[in-house]
């Protein structure tokens, strides 16, 4: 095997024993609730990744060679594939997800933090295999944000962090040496995060599995629930604010985090970026738009409860949660286009949310304000600027590539689901839900609805859409890019 | 009344002047079909017309001030807005459409070369009315040629034209002594084609009447019926075929068409052209997709007219006319979805087409193929081709500003449509459909509806959409820009 191949395969090595490890907790559940078929599975699972890690990691040399940015993308590409791959086995040997697309998009969508399911009802799975969708979640969530923030960097790629590349923080440390330091700050900040949010939902009065199930949902804004009704099967609103609060908080730049709380800048670190201020800003306006004309169209009946309803279903959509209180697709259609709108926005760079990320919509904006002044003003130089720096042109570039790439991906995606004849505002809001990891649609994918009864191929389709968004559209696409291929020979 | 501001005032005297002698032509009609309402109408709006256009040039003294180019957005926003207007009078004089809102947006409607139509029963109409409806089309669409190639670059501004800055032809010659020789070939170009296409048309057994009506929302790329079912009332694939011909002629760049034969360089100059090339690709790759996916799932029934009715639509959409054969929202999702792909293609730069122009698609596409080049080479610098000359980065600017703001206007105006409480796909694409000056769109708003069911705000709505897409969006944005009218004051 080729130096670099060796390297590759160590790390997926590496990912085995880190998924057999993450199964131990769900097979001790399944031991604990006694679901036979489960321990079958899980346990089957675990010894194959141990096995299989064991040998990797004995057998095969680590080479001396030096990652270059495209290997980069390619081994996290293939870590994601093989942890989406893996983490489906249990659910397929257990029986309880029996069939292979089925599966394959379950574990897709839980790794990609999307939380579109297929499952009609979920209420009457195994508690261990429930445990197991949701700690994906979780799982896929921390590896988001140490992929962007401490493996790009790393490699010398600034990716989504464009408003950070020279602010102090985690992703200035591109040495080596201080990877592992990144990544434990990182690790802390999550780990942080969830347990707060485990003990805010136990004080009021959820059980510790579901606690634990519905933390892991929301802080790697992700949407898996236990409960066919989603998160409107807690009435209580202290549950829906904690929930909300959270969405918010994950959906948030974890380099700020870091940087203000371990680093002790401050809060108001948090709060000055413009990202941050742009992220809550958008979803206040939401919510407010939301709030007054849902109100007005029912005549004000139960104002309270339209105005939590508004929150929650902005926040979920626009931290790409998922998570459902109401059902938006039962709202006036200007509702409706200002969730669709939400869509687009995704969460903070550096978070555990998807989508296009504020960053990006933030600079397209301003792209958008400057392109009325060049055209009265044509010979007056604007900058853009960021958290009061100008933005260097090839950064503006990446984001309108990446913008365009997104608007392409998208279109091919719907175009690749028509073929199962859904309707149209079902298949294009099949797509960008999957494509921004966010889960529910419109219509026959809409929040009380599911991906069931799409047909097996386009399960696929919508696989390989989370991934893809997951990893910022260009860390998957460059690996079909000729150049890649070409340039990786030489 | 301060220099310039008389001129635009002398300009709007020509347009009511021009507007008297086009309206001459209906008002003949309507004596010889003995259509008094009209006779009225046409007659009142005439006189009108002369009598103000008169006065206004005799009393008001031209300027010695130049134009600069922000005056140049501003008279032809102007003159868009009155000719709209004054369009209008003889439909509500006549009481053919009574109400303010309908007259405004069929008026709107037909000088934008859009096609939409707020009428339930076309043929119910006046054949005088329906003549003048049509007759703005062709007037829009000489109008837009006119503007994009001789006044645009008598101002200094390329516009769309990005393409031919630096290639011989009309656009070069910035001297003013030089714009009437430009027009002029324009308008030969012009009315060359309404010829060709009312003599073939009436080869094929049309009466004069529809020859001409249906000429000239053809080769206005408009799509303004005398028939409720548009197109399909002639079931003559003969002149099926001529409009296909016609309406893909008039989407294309009629300054090639200026350089190739009034210029004597050869069609060559024609089909050697990358935006043409692509345009006719696009097209031809739509057209079988449909064709393809169609005859699949309705098992070959009848593949000649299947691939007929995809050709038609395809051409019909693509140039952003909106005549219909078929109704192409009862066609499979995945067919639909081709179809409003091509929403946002529309006709070449320097065509009577509305829409993004395919130039500026063509552009994004070249830049979204270099940006994965760039992933993986960040070093290597590839420059932007078109017509075997690199773009200046500037202009690659222009073209995405171009685009951002497209989809910003789109959104805005879905927002603003869905107070109608439409459905969803109904409000996105009456939009998407105005915007881009096409016609139909889906569901309550698609070929075989109408948008007599939207509100009056809504209507307004709309036929602000098609004017600001018409006049590719900046020329009518920059008048709401503050730097516009700081700059002008100064």
């Amino acid at each position: 095997m080729r130096g670099k191949h060796r390297d590759f395969v160590r790390i997926e090595g590496a990912a085995l024993l880190v998924l057999a490890a993450a199964m131990i907790i769900p097979f001790i559940l399944a031991l604990f609730y006694m679901e036979k078929s489960s321990v079958i599975g899980f346990g089957t699972v675990i010894g194959f990744c141990i096995l299989a890690g064991v040998l990797i990691r004995i057998t095969i040399k680590p080479s001396p060679e030096k990652f270059k940015s495209r290997d980069g993308f390619f081994v996290v590409s293939l870590t994601w594939l093989v942890c989406s791959l893996v983490g489906a086995a249990p659910f397929m040997i257990s029986g309880s997800i029996p069939d292979l697309a089925d599966a394959v998009f379950e574990s897709c969508s839980g790794f990609s933090t999307t939380g579109a399911s297929i499952l009609t009802d979920i209420e009457s799975m195994p508690k261990s295999i429930l445990f197991w969708r949701s700690f994906t979640h979780w799982l896929g969530g921390m590896g988001i944000i140490v992929f962007v923030m401490a493996i790009l960097p790393a490699l010398g790629i600034s990716g989504q962090m464009v408003a950070y590349a020279e602010t102090p923080g985690p992703i200035k440390d591109k040495v080596t040496a201080r990877f592992s330091d990144t990544a434990k700050g990182l690790y802390r900040m999550y780990i942080g995060l969830t347990a707060a949010e485990v003990i805010l939902l136990k004080l009021g009065g959820m059980n510790w599995y579901d606690a634990f199930v519905h933390t892991f949902g929301t802080v790697g804004t992700g949407g898996f629930s236990t409960y066919n009704s989603s998160i409107a099967h807690f009435t209580s609103p202290y549950i829906q604010i904690v929930i909300i609060v959270f969405m918010v908080l994950a959906g948030m730049n974890f380099n700020l985090y870091y940087v203000g709380i371990i680093q002790k800048h401050g809060l108001k670190t948090i709060f000055r970026d413009d990202e941050t201020k742009f992220y809550l800003s958008a979803m206040g306006i939401a919510t407010l738009a939301i709030f007054i004309y849902n109100n007005v169209m029912d005549g004000f009946r139960d104002a309270g409860h339209t105005l939590l309803s508004a929150a929650f279903q902005v926040a979920s959509i626009t931290t790409t949660t998922g998570y459902a209180t109401d059902d938006f697709d039962l709202w006036p259609t200007f509702s409706k286009m200002v969730i669709f709108a939400m869509f687009f926005f995704g969460g903070c760079s550096g978070s555990t949310g998807g989508g296009i990320k504020c960053v990006r919509m933030l600079v397209c904006m301003k792209l958008l304000r400057r392109s009325f002044s060049l055209k009265v003003h044509p010979n007056r130089v604007v900058p853009l600027s960021l958290n009061g720096k100008d933005l260097p042109s090839d950064v503006i570039i990446k984001i309108t590539n990446f913008a365009f790439t997104y608007v392409a991906v998208l279109f091919a995606g719907t175009l690749l689901l028509s073929v199962d004849n859904m309707d149209f505002i079902s298949t294009l809001s099949a797509a960008a839900s999957c494509l921004g990891n966010i889960g529910p649609g419109f219509n026959l994918v809409g929040p009380t609805m599911n991906y069931a009864s799409l047909t097996d191929f386009s399960k696929y389709v919508c696989s390989f859409l989370m991934i893809a968004g997951r990893l910022e559209l260009f860390t998957v696409f460059t690996l079909f890019s000729r150049h890649y291929w070409n340039s990786n020979r030489v």
